[in-house]
C-alpha cells in the first residue's frame, strides 16, 4: 500500500483507547467539531437503501442546500462529504503553486501535495496572492479566524485573472455570522460546505461544492449521477429545509461555546478562538492537561505543530459537562 | 449549469411515470440489474450516522471485500459506489486514446469523453489494443459477454508497456462463474466491483477498486479518510463476510434467470444473454412490447442504439412474476 501522509484527526477514539487504556468508559469525544446534539433523523424507509437514488431527489437535495446557503441551485453540487471534494479538486488542475492560509485543517495541503502540486502554508490571504491556487478555511479551524467577503472576492478576482482558483472551505460557517461567499460565488472560486458537522451526522457523508460553471459541471460529471446515498438525500433534504432547527442550534451551541470558554479560561487557558462547535485555547502545560483529560476519559484535539494548543468540542449532555468540569477543576 | 451528456439509466421510475401516467401502481421496476431480494440489513446503530467512521472500520470493510473477491486487502479501495470511480479515473490521466469494448454501460465512455479523452467504442478486446486505455465490462452489460482471465492479463500487459490502463468493470461478477481479475490484478489494470447490485442495496452507495500501487494509493488518497458512510461500512462488512447468503442468492437468482428466459422466449424474444441479475433479448417489435409492459406498470430497460433490444431485471416476488407473466402472455 502506498504510504499516505499520516494526518491526525479528531474523532479517532481508537487512538484515545491506545493512549489511555485505563480511562473510564464510555469515552467522551471532544476531539471533533461535530455538533454533539444531532438533527433528529426522520425514519429511513427501506427503499432508501435498496433503490438507486432518483436524479430528481438528488436535485431536490441540492435545491434545499441552495436555499439554506443562499446559493443558486445550479451552482450547488452534492458530494459524499466535503473531504471527497478536498481530495479530488487537486486532481482537476495541472501542477500549480498552491498557498494554504494556515495553520488550518491539514487535509487541504496534504491533498494538493499528494496530487503533485507545490504547496506552501502562508499566514494570510494577501500572502497567498503569488500562488495560482489559494485555500482559505472560513471561519478557520482551529482558531476561528474569519475572512471578509470583500477580501475573498478580491482574491478570487486576482487568482481568476491568471487562471487560478480560490478554495473557500466554509465547513463551519452554518452556525456563524460569517460572510458566506455562497450567495455570489466569484468566477475562479469554489466554496465547500459541510453537512455532517452542523447537523451532528458525520457518518452520513454529505457535503457540497458551490461554484460557477465550468467547475460545477466538471465536479458534477465526475461525481456521477448517484454521488450521494439514499439516506443522505432524505436526511439532508429534511435537515437543510429546517431553518428553525438551525436557528435553535446556533443559539444553543453559542451558549455552550461561551460556557466552555469560561471553563477553559478558569483552567488557565488563553483563548485563541473557535466557532460555535469548537473552542481552541493555549495552556501553560497542554501535554499534561491532554493527559489529565485522557485519563478521565475525555479526548480532545492536540496539534503537533502547536504543542501548547488544545481544541475542545462541545460536551453533548449534562454528564459530559460534569466530567469535563471535574477534570478541569 | 453545464450540459451533462444525457444518459438513460435503469431505475428511473420518474421516467416510467411520465411515459405511462395511467399504469397501475406501485410500479414494478425491472429496468435495473439490482438484486430484487436484498441482503437483510443488520439494525443500524445511531452512532453510524453521528460519528465519523473510524479508519480501522474502513480498513475492516476493505478486508471483508478482499476476502469476498479473493483479493489482496492492500489493493482494495472502498468508494461511495463504483460510479464515483468511473467518474474520477479519467481525471487521473492526461488526454489519452480510450477504447471501450461495447456496446456496454454508457457511463464509461461518457466519463472518459467528459474528461477530455478521445473515446472510441470497439467490438472486442483485440480491437482495443491500439488505445492507451481500454475498458471492458465483465460480464458485459447488457449482453452478458465474458472475457477470460488470460486475455485480460495479456491486454493489461500490452497497455502497461505503453503506460496505459485496463479498466475491468466486474460490476456483475459476484454471482457469476466469471474469471475475476481480483485475485491477481496485473500491473496497469484496475478492477471495479459493485456492492449495491449483488446485495440489492444500491441506495447505500458502496463499491471498490482493486489495483496495485501506485494507482490504489492515488485513489485512496483522493477519496480521503472517510470515503464511505457509516451505514455502508457496517452493512458492507456484514454482507461481504456472508458467503452462505451469497451462495444461496447465486442459486436462487440463477433459477429466476432461467425462469425469465423461458418467459422471454415464449413471448417471441431471441435471447441475447445476461447475468443472474438481468436478461437481455431482442424482440420482433420491442417498442410495442415496451409500451405494453409500461401500460401494465412494468418498467424495463430499452436501448436507443439497439431499438429491438430490451433488458429485464428479475421480478422480486410472486406478484411481480404474475404481472410480468400476464403482460407477456
Amino acid at each position: 500500500m502506498e504510504a499516505r501522509e499520516t494526518i491526525r484527526h479528531g474523532g479517532d477514539l481508537d487512538e484515545a483507547r491506545r493512549l489511555f487504556p485505563d480511562a473510564p468508559t464510555p469515552w467522551i469525544d471532544l476531539s471533533t467539531g461535530i455538533n454533539p446534539v444531532p438533527y433528529p433523523c426522520p425514519a429511513l424507509e427501506a427503499s432508501l437503501l435498496t433503490r438507486l437514488p432518483a436524479p430528481e431527489d438528488a436535485r431536490a437535495l441540492e435545491a434545499a442546500a441552495a436555499s439554506a446557503y443562499g446559493a443558486d441551485p445550479a451552482q450547488v453540487v452534492a458530494a459524499p462529504g466535503t473531504q471527497a471534494l478536498i481530495g479530488w479538486l487537486p486532481v482537476l488542475r495541472p501542477a500549480s503553486r498552491v498557498a494554504v492560509v494556515g495553520p488550518t485543517y491539514a487535509e487541504h495541503a496534504a491533498a494538493w501535495r499528494g496530487a503533485g502540486h507545490h504547496v506552501a502554508t502562508v499566514p494570510n490571504l494577501a500572502a497567498a496572492m503569488q500562488a495560482e491556487v489559494a485555500v482559505v478555511v472560513n471561519p478557520n479551524n482551529p482558531d476561528g479566524r474569519v475572512a471578509g467577503r470583500g477580501a475573498l472576492a478580491e482574491a478570487a478576482a486576482i487568482l481568476a485573472a491568471r487562471g487560478g482558483l480560490l478554495v473557500v472551505d466554509e465547513a463551519f460557517a452554518d452556525l456563524e455570522p460569517v460572510e458566506s461567499l455562497c450567495g455570489e460565488v466569484p468566477a475562479g472560486a469554489v466554496v465547500l460546505r459541510s453537512f455532517g458537522k452542523t447537523y451532528g451526522l458525520a457518518g452520513l457523508r454529505l457535503g457540497f461544492a458551490v461554484a460557477r460553471d465550468p467547475l460545477a459541471g466538471r465536479l458534477r460529471r465526475s461525481l456521477g449521477p448517484w454521488a450521494v446515498s439514499g439516506p443522505a438525500i432524505a436526511v439532508g433534504r429534511a435537515a437543510l429545509a429546517d431553518r428553525a432547527w438551525r436557528e435553535t442550534a446556533a443559539a444553543a451551541r453559542g451558549r455552550d461555546a461561551a460556557r466552555l470558554d469560561r471553563l477553559l479560561t478558569g483552567a488557565g487557558g488563553r483563548l485563541v478562538g473557535g466557532t460555535r462547535l469548537f473552542r481552541t485555547a493555549d495552556f501553560p502545560d497542554a501535554p499534561a492537561l491532554f493527559a489529565r483529560l485522557g485519563r478521565a476519559g475525555l479526548f480532545v484535539r492536540r496539534f503537533e505543530a502547536a504543542p501548547a494548543r488544545l481544541r475542545f468540542g462541545l460536551p453533548g449532555d449534562a454528564g459530559a459537562w460534569a466530567r469535563l468540569e471535574g477534570a478541569l477543576a
